[in-house]
């Protein structure tokens, strides 16, 4: 795993000068496109182009089951886990018809289902047969975690081997709301009722449970929860871990990241406190209705590009930012400049 | 103009009821799409089809000069408004671009230029050279309002002809904020100072001087501020007087409006107050960060769709949103529903 800990470059100083420059001689009021300029002028720094693009996009949704789905912590029966899988290779959730909508290059990854399913567009780089429920033990192996993150990075080697232009990951695992709060919590030193959130649905009786189910395996584990890593071993999910070590796979080699909702925030959380430059390489596609993002966004000092109340996963989120990211590259790309529209500035 | 007064039919309630029942049925935790599910639903019902869709988005630009920019309200010179709209008509503007992102039917129409432009694809439809300064004057007279309001109409009739799913108002006009506050402030009954904003980029005293410029005019028109036409035609700009009759023309015709920032959300209230039914039909693109925007929004009970820090008119605002809910229309579509992908519900 010590490739984790390999440098990560910064984002170019002199493209992100020349984009700024450009943005000023652009027909409008200096500013007057907000985030679109910030976006443009730091993927043009990213991408060392002087017109960023977002043409290619590469969606991996990682997929994993939970032990600590067995506490009840979940609105829905772990079996969705596998089922959801299914219903990826088939095309017909919420995430397929976003990655069709902007072209994505899409691809769903078994990090860890209970059983592996037998699919052809399903790429297995198993860790295990889902985590252990991290209430009683730990919820994986080191050699289990050093499979995740090699999951991860392998999903962002074939997203560079695509020239893809942006990296985004999605999750899904039933139970997982509960392994990223508990690393939220580990991570930020927060109580586990601050962080812990409805997830899929629950009411507030089963959130109170929830995150005492997760003060106890805080509690448990305690002595061990001494790293990033060991935070992630403990209480994390194969899907988490793989996120993690795509997000700094990808910082590494120079492709900019758009990071979901809450989980994928999580793991965004835990790639920059092992390796914190990777953090200037991630965009964020919106703030979710999960509780515990806001909290993990001021963490991150994150601005998300969307908030419209999502709280799915999938990466779907990420990917309804995309058409954003995209015309903020075009605007800076295709607008004139005011010597080119012969206007008069004042 | 008796004809702003015409009926305006709600959205169908059948179709709103049969596209909640849908969506409960895709697979995703019931509200996890947050707005794009209740965008979806909204424009089932105002298109009466069980499957909505934004295919054809009708973007008009009304421009026109303002005599109260004489008064020093603006950052920028009144000669800018004729260049952006040879910057539009050439294709080199920001909602241009944004336009062409989403293969909008993109129009601009002279209103009210100080001088008429020779470009054949401008639309003229002139309500006169100009408002009067409304520091001193009544903005526009009654014969001028009334072929302001008809310039709109006849957007949406060209919206209409051309089978638009939604219509999109945008405006060009230097000083038009100033206007645009006033009549936020004789409408909502505010201290002009606290609905007076930068524009496109006035420093902290220059804002002042616009705030009083304005509080001075509405103590001289107080008198003849009895209505909403009446506020409109003292205080009021072509291009916002074509864009109050093009929101009420598109709810009488059942077409869907996206409205953009401030000075759009303006005319949206004056729609509003002329006639109350209309504001079913709209949906609101961004929220700026032009002052006023948030107290107008607020008046309207709009939640607009984005929030990107941006204060740039054009339309390019709401232009920007079309994806989102476009991406939503296809959310409702074509996601697979529990029972297509055989999942287990709980």
């Amino acid at each position: 795993m010590n490739w984790l800990f390999h440098d990560i470059g910064a984002p170019d100083a002199d493209f992100y000068r020349q984009a700024l420059d450009r943005q000023a001689q652009l027909t409008k009021p200096p500013g007057s496109l907000g985030l679109l300029e910030d976006a443009a002028v730091r993927l043009a720094a990213m991408q060392r182009r002087d017109r960023p693009q977002l043409e290619r996009i590469h969606v991996s949704v990682f997929a994993a089951d939970h032990g600590i789905a067995e506490e009840s912590v979940s609105a829905f029966p772990q079996a969705v886990t596998v089922e959801m899988v299914k219903n990826f290779a088939a095309g017909g959730a919420a995430v397929n018809v976003l990655a069709r909508h902007v072209s994505a290059d899409f691809e769903v990854i078994d990090v860890g289902l209970l059983q592996p399913v037998d699919l052809p567009n399903v790429i297995a780089d198993r860790a295990g047969a889902g985590t252990a429920n991290f209430k009683l033990f730990p919820a994986m192996t080191a050699e289990q975690l050093a499979l995740a993150l090699s999951a991860g990075k392998s999903a962002v080697d074939r997203a560079i081997a695509s020239r893809a232009d942006i990296f985004i990951g999605g999750e899904m695992g039933i139970a997982n709301t509960a392994s990223a709060s508990a690393l939220a919590a580990a991570l930020l030193n927060l109580p586990t009722i601050q962080i812990t959130g409805a997830g899929t649905g629950l009411n507030a009786v089963q959130i109170e449970h929830k995150a005492a189910i997760i003060a106890s395996a805080l509690l448990k584990h305690q002595a061990f929860l001494s790293s990033p890593l060991a935070i992630l071993q403990h209480l994390g999910g194969f899907e988490i871990a793989a996120l993690t070590a795509a997000y700094i796979g990808a910082a590494q080699q120079g492709l900019p990241v758009l990071v979901d909702g809450f989980i994928c925030s999580v793991a965004a959380l835990l790639a920059a406190r092992i390796n914190p430059a990777c953090d200037e390489w991630f965009f964020y596609g919106h703030h979710s209705e999960e509780k515990g993002h806001k909290i993990v966004l001021e963490a991150l000092k994150a601005r998300p590009l969307l908030n419209l109340n999502m709280r799915l996963g999938e990466a779907s989120g990420a990917v309804t930012a995309v058409p954003i990211l995209q015309m903020a590259c075009r605007l800076h790309n295709e607008m004139a400049t005011f010597a080119q529209a012969n206007i008069t500035t004042g």
